[in-house]
């Protein structure tokens, strides 16, 4: 049951979205040059878990799109400014509009509640930069 | 921007999902409860964050048994079985398929860990009886 | 500076509050069996931490029963259902007031979100019993 | 039951403050700045949430300054750098004292132990700003 | 580097460990059913994290019974019962004794502050069955 | 039974840490700059609270330095930086070697989920430094 397999299509490139937004871009470099380094560590459970990782957000009954949506929400509520902001650009990249994104944050907001809101903050200034 | 305002088309009552899981069941009996006691003492604040829960998950950019399922994956991450069963069967009211459950809830035990796997299995007996 | 020394004046006894509140009973027995097993390990630490504990709730520049519904508040939002019932608790027998009980978890309930509302539900079904 | 509707009269103003801690004049600047941004999003959604939030801190069955001590004891459980600054300041402006701030954050360092102490240290640093 | 792959040597089965405590039984025995549950969902992604999940404890640079005792203070500092059951389960199946059982739960306590005692008590309940 | 009491004998110094990596040395002089403001501020719980979390990593039924792991695993669970950064360093200082580290991070990274990648990230980094 369920194999969440294909790849989804993607309508930007990281470059593209590291040129629309300098948040983006300062974000997508220092995540690039820490993973080039746990990378080379090559350790086999954190390459397994990777991979694990990769896959769960893969197109399957439930589109790529609204299933990295589901990882903004989680990012947001356990409060993790990267997660949060690397499920906003794969959302981005999918073509998820600011509404999508908006109510995805939303949904962790009322979860989460007003700890979330220094979050949602941040959170906006990139979504600001994404869609002008 | 975004109002999140139309309520969504529910195929099953939650008289039919509870005859359909005793899980269920039992679990909307005791919430009904509680929130009569909750109702009877009619505070001002608790009313107003109801309110703004209930609007969350209107339809709305996101149709509604997404944002369900992000509320579903939110409570797992967050590890509350009450809101895990409750947004379970929400998404089951919507239409929302096994292989879709299933697959938010990846989502959370990746994003989350194994501390989510004991509310998976629980979840997994739940999923069971609402479809055989 | 701030030394948190004084014992507070409780205006009902635990054996009091048992009386009033079948959930209250439940609780505190417990509690009592399973401190009883804990003490009698007679582990160092374990004794050390308790005494703080103990003394971060005494009179001092915010008197106890400020410091019990702080207390029920963090117990709140990280959502524990027995810390939740203590603080409650020791908040009656110090005097609180049932809209002071609800003003104090509505600040738990805002800051932790809608995650809190299962314990809320269940904290209220004590109020009930506790305010006739 | 319980509504918590009257302002707090403050004490000091958020530009006071700001004058006296560089920390506190950082952290209101920017929370200014993405606030600003959040507002001209205008989702219906997060303004009523704001407004909820708003609205749990007035003057009520507890007096204002002790619900803001209740928030900061939730922000640093919950270990929120954000939230943290902007209870400390909020208590500050309605003249809570040191003292009071300490003992606050001692019932969110024993609930929430060490993990607590990287945030209570940089409270500590902005409470010897704000009390000289 | 660092392939964490020997099975450990188990000193007791889990049905000498259910023979000697009631608490360790109904725990394994519910985990028991569930897990056949998850099982028969045959779900891809679940199975995979169940590998890495069971790989991360095998003997490896750090013995098998001290990476149990870590599961048991990550289980205990994110306060999941059932977890905390399974690795104090796991880790006296190793041979841990009673005092390395309480220094684990210690660091938990102090890391995780007093919101980890209920979960301490009920762990200090089946120590006490396990090792009397 | 179980006194935590013996200090453990450090293979390195602090200074030495420092010299050997650019990041342990940030966050040592941060760390001792702000632990003098919380000192000078000789609060009587805050240094009961030091106290008891010093005597928890001693020597003791569990070796100090998979108690400085332990802390570490608990640290990168509840995702705190500078938590993950002093159970390194004091793990180094104890003589752990790298792949412990990494096994102990690996325990983290599957109890805790893809949310502690970032933190493991960093905490990569530094090791990259400590372990050249």
């Amino acid at each position: 049951m369920n194999q969440e397999r294909k790849e989804p299509e993607y309508l930007f490139s990281e470059k593209q979205v590291a040129d629309k937004s300098s948040i983006a871009r300062r974000f997508l470099d220092t995540r690039s040059d820490l993973n080039e380094i746990v990378n080379k560590a090559d350790n086999f459970l954190v390459k397994r878990f990777y991979n694990i990782d990769h896959n769960t957000y893969l197109e399957g009954a439930i589109p790529s799109k609204y299933k990295e949506l589901m990882g903004l929400v989680a990012s947001a509520c356990l409060r993790c400014d990267d997660c949060i902001n690397y499920h906003i650009i794969q959302s981005y990249r999918l073509g998820v509009t600011r509404a999508e994104q908006e109510e995805a944050i939303n949904v962790a907001l009322v979860v989460g509640g007003s700890i979330v809101i220094p979050h949602l903050r941040r959170a906006y200034e990139m979504l600001g930069e994404l869609y002008r």
